[in-house]
């Protein structure tokens, strides 16, 4: 199988700085294609080393992505060592410039000189508009391979990528990849409840993957029989898988709030706004969000409607009731959720780091949940938020 | 100088699956030495890729460090690669095979015949114990270079590697870094600003890195030129420098408030709890933060108290003073942030995406600021809490 080769620029990478991500992404995006990515590659944003590196892995691949290192300032030579390696001259292209200097110009402000070599390129390449920021990509098709030039900013470079990605005309391979998400089940239950469908073999792969928002059980291999595995997984998890592929646990509860024709308010003390902003992550959030309260203090708690008698002991199924009872009747809502517990580093009213409480309220009644997350605060709050969460869907 | 090259060994660090932090976490432990690191490398875990990498990276390396691929399943060839690489053949030790034996022992198990490989290493190896698992490591030193293998779980390398690291008797180099966060300047502007201070040369370098919470200016070198250099950085960004070094924004804007002895409350709209969050996120937040409102609806902004007038256009610089007044009462703290805009996917009010209003309501007042920032919804949003926060700081 022919390669492809991906390259992480910038010496931030390397050193973990700026967590490197966009490699791992975009070779994720290639499994559809019969292409091998047998390596990839973190290099330092100078111009020697960099241009090595593209010569060498040029020679090898069938497709080579870059990413980074096509910013304004002096360590951005990403557009240099190509040029180098690729043996072409850069040349300045007006259009591209009058471009960027708009963009600057729509915010106010004259563009740095800094800016203009963005509007570089090689002969051979074919510029890639970038929808969200100043630096445009480079495709560049030659002796039969292709090279795409990516910035490095996820949201600049996805948008890019999506759509040079089909135009390559790559050849393809009947790949399928499922992806279950499940709450509250374990990974050693799972492989004890798939038994014999916990298959790992050549074409045809389970594995298990813990997150925040539950265990995901991805299922890899040749199509037909990862559809034919992916039924009889899902039988035996029909409890516990709350969705499938991308589906995010907020855009679950958003689509069956819209299928109610629902409304929901939020209440949070641990989380502090966490529960409220995974909401809100979703476009449209808006048509069935109405809003929140972060009662983060106890007087704050006591202001929204918490009652008195619950405010010493705040860390209780009763407290997360009241408040998701309070949320409820303040915003009008049809249902709405809370959050109460211990973030930590340090126990609280007698709990250990991890107890949470979460509760739901609706038309029918208000339900609370009690857990004990392992991890530290930060995952303790975001397990919270997908618990809260969860408590529509399972 | 000579360089030291760092592999990350497995299929899983290639996809993402299993983020690859171990490779930078090596490459830092090496700043203080005068070896350059100028590209790390994922790499699946198949013989004949993975032998291919090592013999590249052998012959231009003075240190080659790999880290995983030393377990027991038939995917770890990590061993293998290496033997075939440097042309040695792959020994039996019958006195690690019965240390091995011997941990299966002490958990009550036999030991199964797959982890027999683990005994195997080339004759120019030594071993490196393993405290924390049956996999020990290797020590080669040939050809005046060194090659160190590495399990990959951090908390069975991390102990061999603090151990094996000063013996190598590398040359030290004396190294520093500074990094500066600063807020309301953008990096050419930076480039700009620094003039001649902006270096990048042998023993001292420069590097500006953008992130939601303002650029970074990072200075890299020699201890005393990157200490000379940095009151200089500082006197020109005097104003735009809100931190040093790991410091976040909101802990900044909790020291400020502790020393003041004052209180915090927030009404957010379009980052929907995200401020909260992040105010939250450090511990010890409830010694300053009271609470706060997610006023994601028209409705719920009226209800917490925005005035009527206001909610025809609820993005404008008016709305978001009369949130963060509002909440300031609401709350009874002594100051308090607010957020309105518009994060997309589409244009709200005639306003484009990006647009974002943030205010400071205190004892002195209450001012506004507009954003228009570049982005996707999370980036505008995650942009949006900062500049909030940055309302302290600048
Ligand atoms: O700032 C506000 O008042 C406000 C409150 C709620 C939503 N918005 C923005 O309105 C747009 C639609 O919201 P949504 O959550 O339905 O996608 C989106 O750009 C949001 O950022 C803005
Ligand atoms: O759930 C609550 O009522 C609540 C409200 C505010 C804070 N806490 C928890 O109290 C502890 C101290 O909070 P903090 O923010 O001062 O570190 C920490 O474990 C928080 O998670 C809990």
């Amino acid at each position: 199988m022919e390669r492809a080769e991906i390259l992480g620029v910038g010496t931030e990478l390397i050193y973990g700085e700026t967590l490197d991500t966009n490699t791992a992404e975009i070779a994720r995006a290639l499994k559809p294609y019969a292409l091998k990515v047998e390596r990839t590659l973190r290099i330092v944003d100078e111009v020697g080393p960099l241009a090595e590196a593209v010569r060498e892995a040029w020679g090898r691949a069938r497709l080579l992505v870059l990413s980074g290192g096509l910013g304004p300032t002096p360590d951005d030579v990403t557009r240099e060592a190509v040029a180098l390696a690729l043996g072409e001259p850069l040349e300045l292209d007006e259009e591209v410039l009058s471009e960027i200097r708009a963009l600057f110009q729509a915010r106010g402000r004259p563009m740095p000189e800094a800016n203009r070599k963005q509007a570089l390129k090689i002969p051979s390449a074919r510029w890639l508009k970038n929808p969200r920021g100043t630096a445009p990509g480079w495709w560049v098709r030659k002796e039969g391979k292709d090279l795409i030039l990516l910035p490095g900013p996820p949201s600049e470079w996805r948008p890019m990528w999506a759509e040079v990605l089909p135009a390559l005309g790559l050849p393809r391979r009947p790949y399928a990849e499922r992806v279950f998400k499940t709450w509250g089940i374990g990974e050693s239950e799972i492989v004890e409840r798939l038994g014999e469908l916990f298959v790992r073999e050549e074409g045809l792969e389970v594995g298990t993957y813990p997150k925040a928002h539950g265990v995901e059980v991805v299922l890899r291999g040749e199509e037909a029989r990862v559809a034919e595995l992916a039924e009889k997984v899902k039988k035996k998890l029909l409890k516990e898988i709350w969705g499938e592929g991308e589906l995010t646990l907020a855009e679950a509860v958003k689509r069956r709030l819209e299928l109610e024709g629902a409304t929901l308010a939020t209440m949070e003390s641990l989380t502090g706004g966490l529960l409220g902003a995974e909401i809100t992550r979703v476009p449209g959030a808006s048509r069935v969000y109405l809003g929140g309260v972060v009662s983060y203090s106890v007087g704050a708690k006591a202001r929204f409607g918490v009652p008195e008698e619950l405010l010493k002991k705040t860390v209780s199924a009763e407290t997360a009731k009241a408040m998701a009872e309070a949320a409820r009747g303040l915003f009008g809502a049809t249902y709405a959720l809370s959050t109460t517990g211990v973030a930590g580093p340090d126990p609280l009213e007698d709990e250990p780091v991890g107890t949470v409480y979460v509760a739901l309220a609706g038309p029918k009644g208000t339900e609370a949940r009690r857990y004990r997350f392992l991890g530290d605060r930060e995952t303790v709050r975001l397990r919270a938020v997908y618990a809260a969460l969860a408590l529509f869907l399972t």
